[in-house]
């Protein structure tokens, strides 16, 4: 390992956005232990793994992000017979993380303090790795407002269970509020692959995130519900009005820590349901799965129209 | 399946205690997709799969609760050579579910979103199956507040930040505050276990439920950090005259919805460190498997002793 004095002038040498922890202890740890990604810097060379990561995805469910990274190897002309994925967080069951070329793909889990977990060992390995210029995508799954089911929405701003932009946290006991914030102009690159595309409905809107998939987000089937079918649609109706086009329950921690530490930060979720007419996913199973495949086509576009542009990919 | 106006006569003629979801339309519902289960009452059998179950231990990581079910299965003499324990819900990757006997296994990631989906669902088949007198213990990993690495924490009161008993979430988007409950008496007997056993010290205190690993815990090693090390052991040092002797990530949706349906709860964490000396999780991994074991070891010979001493387990 470098130490962190020579990585630090080494970043301020170069033009390029590098990846910068808002937290001055990280640059002076001796070891650093990603203790939920089962990595470390003492035993893993993270600059020679990591150093050229451009673009992370992330997302949920764990086979997703394998099966991201299988079909971006076909995309990116990277696979051959016999290629193998490995997980490389294999010694844990918490994460699990792949690579393919310049794309890592990640998975968070379930909520906020599962994904808020992931970045912060996520943001201290690319600062570790000396990464530059990152991307960070989600690609998940959400229930949507007034679309058809099968809509990916690319999110304009990432808002809370009150249709606020912001990402609400206790630090030593005290209630802090953050701006999310997502990059417009990556939002408006991600339309536009959207629209090349053409095989699905592709919305720029609003995404509520909450802490809950059934209470929280208004369900009347969950094991507790504390109010009637009329509160509950004057809710989704009131978040449609506020331009909510969905609800997941990862994306304002995404955008608030994405945000803070100089990477470009983006939400692509497909709705698996309109909940102005249900609460149940119970749509066939192989539909779903086509469904979840929806946001990697998309950003399988995006990342190689990128790197067609940059031509090189260490130009990004 | 049964009609919902048989359970009902059914459980009103029992003297058990039957799970109840607080939601009334459960009862009504024609069928009733677990969607993160990948379970349904249409395509599954529930109470003939779940019926007898009495003990339900849920932990964070999968592995860990594979592992459970095997060392259940030795320890209640229902292990055989060639025997498998294959994941109940193997058509999802959000959880995995296992069972040996009367004791259902299962998952529920990092943090309280992740565990309040589970739960919502957990409890609902619970119902479905028409579970009587059902004992639910959460075994996990935390930290430790002036304890020594490997003390097992029996807790007292699952507390929030600012070390209240409550749990707090937003539906409809307005705040909603429960009382956390935790079953004392159920903590007393664990305790006598933890006595019985002379294995590890077991101590009971209060635990700190946290939606945050890091600056949410007081980490000065997280991607963020917005205060001093002199902050952080003042706060710390609060907890620990707040009675609070753990700290973790789901202890308090644990207590307030189990609480609300009628289970009995308890939750039992051994500390991987001690806070008031590091952050960092940096012991040798083999110990770490070791002192992950010892929650499974103490509600191993509780739930021995539950059954020795009913005799029967239909008559628990």
């Amino acid at each position: 390992m470098a130490s962190s004095g020579l990585q630090t002038k080494k970043r301020d040498n170069h033009n390029g956005h590098f990846v910068q922890p808002t937290n001055p202890n990280v640059a002076t740890m001796q070891e650093d232990v990603l203790y939920h990604f089962h990595l470390s810097t003492s035993t893993h060379d993270l600059p020679a793994m990591f150093g050229d990561v451009k673009f992370v995805c992330v997302g949920g469910s764990p086979t997703r992000m394998e099966a991201f990274t299988k079909y971006m190897a076909k995309e990116l002309g990277l696979d051959h017979p016999g290629a193998e994925y490995p997980n490389i967080c294999v010694g844990t069951d918490r994460y699990v993380m792949f690579k393919v070329g310049p794309v890592l793909s990640v998975s968070h889990g379930i909520g906020i303090p599962s994904t808020s977990v992931m970045l912060h060992e996520l943001i201290k390995l690319l600062y570790h790795a000396r990464c530059s210029d990152v991307t960070v995508i989600r690609i998940g799954t959400s229930g949507g407002i007034g679309l058809e089911p099968g809509s990916v929405v690319v999110t304009r701003q990432a808002v809370d269970a009150s249709f606020k932009p912001v990402f609400e946290q206790m630090v030593l006991g005290k209630r802090v509020v953050h701006r999310t914030h997502l990059d417009e102009r990556l939002a408006q690159e991600l339309m536009q692959c959207g629209a090349d595309l053409r095989e699905f409905p592709t919305v720029l809107g609003n995404t509520m995130c909450t802490s809950d998939f059934y209470e929280g987000q208004g369900r009347l089937d969950g094991a507790l519900c504390s109010y009637s079918e009329k509160d509950k649609q004057e809710y989704l109706e009131a978040a449609h009005a506020a331009g909510i086009r969905n609800i997941e329950m990862e994306s304002s921690v995404l955008a608030a820590m994405c945000g803070a530490c100089g990477l470009q930060v983006a939400v692509v979720c497909v709705t698996l349901l309109n909940r102005l007419e249900g609460d149940q996913v119970n749509s066939p199973h192989e539909v779903l799965v086509e469904y979840q495949e929806r946001p990697q086509r998309l950003v399988g576009h995006f990342i190689k129209k990128r790197l067609a542009a940059a031509g090189n990919p260490r130009d990004l």
